[in-house]
């Protein structure tokens, strides 16, 4: 009789199952298997749980064949322990976090080397199978292998912390310039710590909640503006000798803050789009054609992220820690997690699953 | 008695008079005297008299204290007559096209050289006075000297075809690229010859009307798209191997129009926005977030594009002769030049004004 794995599968919103799967097959050339330590709980699992499918197919997934339901998972870390016919780049026992863009190489994006927005992209965990399960398979290309002084815990944070480094890259030089970034949640702190690490003169965080409030000021916000209580665009004013920032980071994906990101910028000044939109936003064109502003998107990140983030992270510039607001067993995933999450949603950042418990 | 000219002056929608005012008083310090060659009819010239004022200021603009009701036309050619103290820069008798973008020198985006977008822009002629009269004080700053085998015709064209090249500067190399243009009215046209001049691989042009395809192929488009006629998203993708461009330029200013220019591009492409538009698109960011693409916005030019410019007429890579469709005098302005570019839009282009007939 075959082994078996716990999992957690998405059959369907609000429909999230603990059960026992088969262990994955040995991994195919080029593939690895991967024993996970930790796996985070990211915004878009709790998407598809309250909300889904947003991203998780239900018919087959043009590059992976995948469909629902499937393992979620994507943020996660943990030892090469099998690898397929080829793989040269790691090996058995190697500690690795995986990007979690898997691509096809063969449209233009890939070939330019931007597979993060892959003409096929399959996202582990939500469009191919995920990690919160106590093995996964994926392509051996996509495994960072994690600095010794690196905790698994800390590693499963990268994936996350990657969306604001690549984001921030994607702005250039960033250095001594005044920085709004909108919202303090996970790809908000994370954008928070890059900008600061990248030398920004003066970062303004635009929050409403006090936990995120508080979270922002650790990981580097000079001042926070809760835009609650106070106009956005004429705070950042205010800030900036009456001119304007000169770049902006949208970190929330609501549909006023998509054009605040553009509002709070000098002329000339550059916006990065992060958020994960449901719905257009009302935006006159001529707030870009009137003011030579720019407005770059970002979607996740690809693997040369990942190695610049484990550098930072690995000599203390950036420090993850005080993201991990929760460890929980598999088993618990729904309640401590989701759910907690959802009803407690100021207090947390990230819950980490350990999935072998 | 004070000596009279002839001006063509904006005094509310559908009321443009001509009338006899005072000659311009001796240009001031910095400033120039230019005895008008040729002034052209701007689409912004006819939007203020089909529907202004949309820039005219009503109240004193806050650089030049100017208010309506004041002379319109800002695409001009002429000599140097007078010159206030202090300029260097040029001298009686030099032949001229001024830069329409009176600016502030102290804001930041001055500071920075990106005068286009200062903070208190008073473009010529349409929030100071205009040179729909035979004398116009200008900046000395702003005259770009014509080479010597340029006709004041072209010259008058400079303007206009300015906005288009800077449009296409901020692009960066766009050389053998997939470039879609939207539109091929004034602004689209100059945009399609500096895209040519520029070793675009590819020039694809969206445009219904019939007299502009003509002339959009005259300025070196590739392939045109009649949009009334087909999808222009499905029909660039067959155009560029089932992926869409690599820039796109909008030189329209419609409400879908802004939208349409994102969607024809690849995933990580670029769109740069031209047109001025009246209201909000309906836009959902994720078209940024989710495909890295980046749009730019590109308001008119600065003095550097127009020195660009100039070069290329001289030597023939930019040819403004076939955008000439109606030489007029001053007196016919409503009549054969407003009326006639509202009421035979699409077999029109560019109808140049002599002040002094």
């Amino acid at each position: 009789m075959a082994e078996t794995m716990r999992g957690a599968v998405w059959y369907g919103k609000n429909d999230v199952r603990i059960e026992n799967l088969p262990l994955p097959s040995a991994p195919k050339p080029g593939w690895v298997q991967i024993k996970v330590a930790y796996c985070g709980i990211c915004g878009s699992d709790l998407h598809e749980f309250i909300a889904g499918p947003v991203f998780i197919p239900t018919t087959p997934h043009p590059l992976t064949g995948t469909k629902a339901p499937l393992l979620l998972g994507h943020e996660f870390s943990g030892t090469v322990c099998a690898v397929g016919e080829g793989v040269t780049t790691v090996k058995v026992g190697d500690r690795v976090a995986p990007d979690a863009c898997q691509h096809c190489h063969i449209c233009k994006p890939c070939r330019d080397g931007r597979y993060n927005v892959c003409d096929k992209l399959a996202f582990t965990g939500l469009m191919t199978e995920g990690a919160f399960a106590p093995y996964v398979n994926v392509p051996a290309e996509l495994c960072y292998k994690i600095p010794d002084n690196m905790s698994f815990e800390h590693a499963a944070l990268l994936e996350p912390l990657a969306t604001g480094f690549s984001a921030v890259r994607k702005a250039g030089s960033i250095m001594g310039l005044n920085v709004v970034v909108l919202g303090a949640g996970t790809i908000g702190l994370g954008t928070i710590m890059a900008v600061r690490a990248s030398g920004a003169g003066q970062i303004i965080v635009l929050e409403q909640a006090a936990a995120r409030i508080e979270m922002a000021k650790k990981c580097g916000a000079d001042v926070i503006i809760n835009t609650k209580e106070k106009d956005a665009v004429e705070e950042v004013r205010k800030l900036t000798d009456g001119v304007g920032a000169d770049v902006s980071f949208e970190c929330i994906g609501n549909i006023h803050t998509g054009p605040l990101a553009i509002d709070v910028l000098r002329n000339t000044g550059t916006a990065v789009i992060e958020g994960i939109f449901e719905g257009p936003s009302a935006f006159n064109f001529f707030t870009l054609s009137g003011t030579d502003k720019t407005v770059i998107g970002s979607l996740a990140y690809t693997l040369k992220d990942f190695e610049g983030l484990g550098k930072l992270i690995a000599k203390g510039v950036i420090d993850p820690s005080p993201l991990i607001t929760g460890k929980i067993a598999l088993g618990d995933i729904v309640e401590k997690g989701f759910l907690e999450l959802i009803n407690n949603k100021d207090n947390n950042i990230k819950i980490i699953v350990d999935p072998n418990k």
